[in-house]
């Protein structure tokens, strides 16, 4: 099924204010199936099996869950503990549950209403994350005026977040001022969201070519590429960069040709308790992921590991793009 | 089909004098098929189709196939245009059919003689480069005394040659001489001759694990790669190297992290009336490749581009192995 016409958020809460909804992105780019999540459970396994996906969306799902957990009886210590326990690296979980656990405590009402709110907040981020990063890409199309060829890797659209996206939205918006781009989108193995960004490209009608992985390189080598944007999961405080496996060697390569590389960020994806990037956790998941593609095996009878991320140290990037401006620089 | 005991080569004359054997490449690992090539332009279409493909196997198979164009009577530039054309970044080919053409003109016998020859002479020449790799292999083993962690790309083992391998015969050598290592085969999307690699490694018993190509990167940055061996397509006369898509980021990521950078290379490969990189064409197949996986489809209605080579300046490389030794250092 084709997605044309946008008029939903990736989550949201349902009348029967009992249950809310996602997308079930384990389903796209083929089937656009939404997903109706009903007790904490559910919200816990939406977010480990990555039909929920993106560290603000985690966010917002982990605070949905929090509130259909304390809706249900369950106490917030152990809404905390479900919750958290389901994916390790981006800290917008934490940051979510941290909010819903100190404001909350048990209050349904109050849960279900702080929930939206952190929906709404990530909506209004995006919005300036994007108006910052439409700036920088503005700049470059001043200097060349000529079709702007961008780079990203991994969603970071709206399907990544409440709405908007960090990246791509920073792209929606130059794209909607009237800038010309073309989106080089990396297919982003194992778990191929390159297809989810397609997907998003081509509803909005942004310009875009696939590219496996590997081709990465040569096309910034190459002068086909002038700038590189990505989202995170976790910053460290030094500005080390934690996000989806296959960053860092798009960093090096940028830097190694002069290209700026560019972080989009809500603040909540900051972890100011994390001084680098070494004391960031990786996850390492199922080799399944590797070892399999669309269902069957390609690699039989053998291992392999499997990071879902990767880090950039900070001497890569040049800059984050926060809702307050830049953190790097500041 | 688990391939247990090799007693192959890749490439092989048949007792009746008009035909020759490969494996068709495109089965592997999955099922392994011996294809019987009758005429010219069968050969044409095996290296087209990649049922064939690794730069040595290309040029031995157009040597078969310009003996059995002679056999049946095509005249010798015919035979050297049909083929030529196959594929246009493996100078192994040009090599070939240069020497074919020069050598035999349209006599059949001595095609056929000279088929095997060059056959023969890849076999040894693998050798050679297999020991010289390996005495490096062995010296930082000698320092480290430890398992060796080797990173290779794409596939250049006995079936990428007419046998024992190039960067894949330097490892063979190495752990057949009781050096301990341990093999990071990268997928190489998008057509995951990755596959080939690990399934040449069981099949003689050398420890590997399979990676996607986006974890390279943060493998070389946490010390989990002591070196890199690939093989190439192409080499420029200023030594660029044109390889497999992705080694370019490979390569910048070792220097980066002071990893060195072999290229494993016969004489055949290198291509001193190119002067630079840049001016090797660089051979663009079809996006379905990129868009499909296993037969299906994981882009819907989306374009890409597929460029299956890239270009690593010379400044990246620590040093090409040739049978004849060092060819940077020269």
């Amino acid at each position: 099924m084709k997605y044309q016409n946008k008029h939903y958020r990736s989550i949201w809460p349902n009348p029967d204010g009992s249950s809310f909804s996602v997308i079930d992105q384990t389903k796209l780019p083929h089937s656009f199936e939404v997903l109706t999540i009903k007790d904490i459970y559910e919200a816990a396994h939406a977010i480990t099996s990555m039909q929920v996906r993106g560290a603000p969306l985690i966010g917002a799902t982990a605070a949905y869950g929090y509130a259909l957990g304390i809706l249900n009886g369950v106490a917030s210590n152990e809404c905390y503990e479900i919750l958290i326990k389901t994916r390790p690296t981006a800290v917008n979980l934490k940051w979510a549950l941290d909010r819903m656990r100190d404001n909350c405590k048990n209050d349904a009402a109050t849960s279900l209403s702080l929930a939206a709110q952190i929906c709404d907040e990530d909506v209004e981020i995006n919005k300036k994350i994007g108006k910052i990063g439409a700036d920088v890409i503005k700049k470059i199309y001043e200097r060349e005026k000529r079709v702007i060829n961008i780079m990203t890797h991994c969603n970071t659209g709206w399907i990544a977040t409440v709405d908007y996206g960090t990246a791509l939205g920073a792209i929606y918006t130059a794209h909607d001022s009237g800038i010309p781009v073309h989106i080089w989108v990396s297919e982003t193995r194992p778990r191929n969201q390159g297809a989810l960004t397609a997907w998003e490209l081509s509803a909005h009608g942004v310009p875009h070519s696939v590219i496996v992985d590997n081709a990465s390189g040569i096309l910034m080598n190459r002068g086909k590429v002038d700038i590189v944007i990505v989202g995170t999961d976790r910053v460290a405080a030094n500005g080390d960069v934690a996000n989806k496996i296959g960053t860092y060697m798009k960093a090096v390569c940028a830097k190694e040709n002069n290209i700026p590389f560019y972080v989009a960020a809500p603040l909540s994806s900051i972890d100011l308790k994390t001084p680098c990037g070494d004391s960031i956790e990786i996850e390492e998941r199922d080799t399944s992921e590797v070892l399999n593609v669309m269902g069957q095996t390609i690699y039989p009878n053998e291992t392999a590991i499997n990071p879902a991320f990767d880090v950039t140290p900070y001497q890569y990037i040049t800059d984050i793009w926060t809702e307050n401006g830049s953190f790097l620089k500041s």
